[in-house]
């Protein structure tokens, strides 16, 4: 059985909308998905890296169409583990894997990791939203369309578009 | 650089000896290390389990004594990263990040991993106390003494009894 590493902000959970909704909330005027396209992920609004701090952010974060669906489907046929850089935001730790045992319970917490780095975790097939993580991986490689990727190079990547492409790929 | 992969719990944090102190709380009665020897560390003490899901246990385990001075050589000399096996105890997330942020200031967030099963992790030398980790690590393997592992035959594992030990060994 291959072994299947998904990431999880930005391909799960939906951290550019809780950015909007949250620059909202303090500034009253919603951010299009257009204005965000392309910026880098802490400039997509002014006080990104305060929210990121916030208690309650990755909490309440909201799903990624079909991530739910696509994923169980994933989970019979892959050894799947969600692994999520998030050691830079302690108070993180503990909202996502509340976060994960609601929205997705049949992955159990042997298969969750919260790193740093993400140089340190083997498999076959990663699927995430950054370069960073992607490019020093050994395995397939498959990146997840986000207004922070948009528009660049993917090079030796595959790029998804959405959940149902993931299917579409690896089902 | 060779990449070296250090456990937290029984290797840094003495939580046999937090076992110890807690059970006494609740007891008056301290017991002896030769009373814990051999058993299991979920039946150490009677409590073992509710302690573990305790806020504080982890914030204010015990240093093992010489990890601090070793493993600040160690990490001029590998490619450090601390991995625990913590996610099935999420209120210990972040006091686990705080923990060595307190007593290993010079190990970034980026060497830090928090996981449910160590076999996603892959390295070149992995020093921890229990043989579920270390049977399936790939590299070379390093069995750190505890109450637990006593007595129990290492293998092909390398066993030490003191971080002067590892010292001898790695440095």
């Amino acid at each position: 059985m291959k072994r299947l590493i998904v990431d999880m902000d930005g391909v799960l959970a939906d951290v550019s909308a809780q950015f909007i909704a949250y620059d909202e909330r303090d500034t009253s005027r919603r951010k299009t998905v257009a204005e965000i396209t392309g910026l880098p992920e802490l400039e997509m609004v002014p006080r990104a890296n305060e929210y990121l701090r916030m208690p309650g952010f990755f909490r309440n974060a909201p799903l990624i169409t079909g991530s739910r669906e696509v994923l169980e489907q994933l989970n019979r046929r892959y050894e799947l583990f969600v692994v999520s850089a998030a050691i830079e935001y302690p108070k993180s730790l503990g909202e996502k894997v509340e976060w994960l045992g609601e929205h997705f319970p049949f992955i159990g917490w042997q298969r969750i990791v919260l790193c740093g780095s993400k140089h340190i975790v083997r498999g076959d097939i990663m699927i995430d939203d950054h370069f960073k993580n992607l490019d020093f991986f050994e395995g397939r490689t498959v990146l997840f369309t986000q207004p922070h990727n948009h528009g660049q190079d993917s090079r030796r990547h595959e790029r998804v578009n959405s959940w149902s492409e993931v299917a579409a790929l690896l089902l």
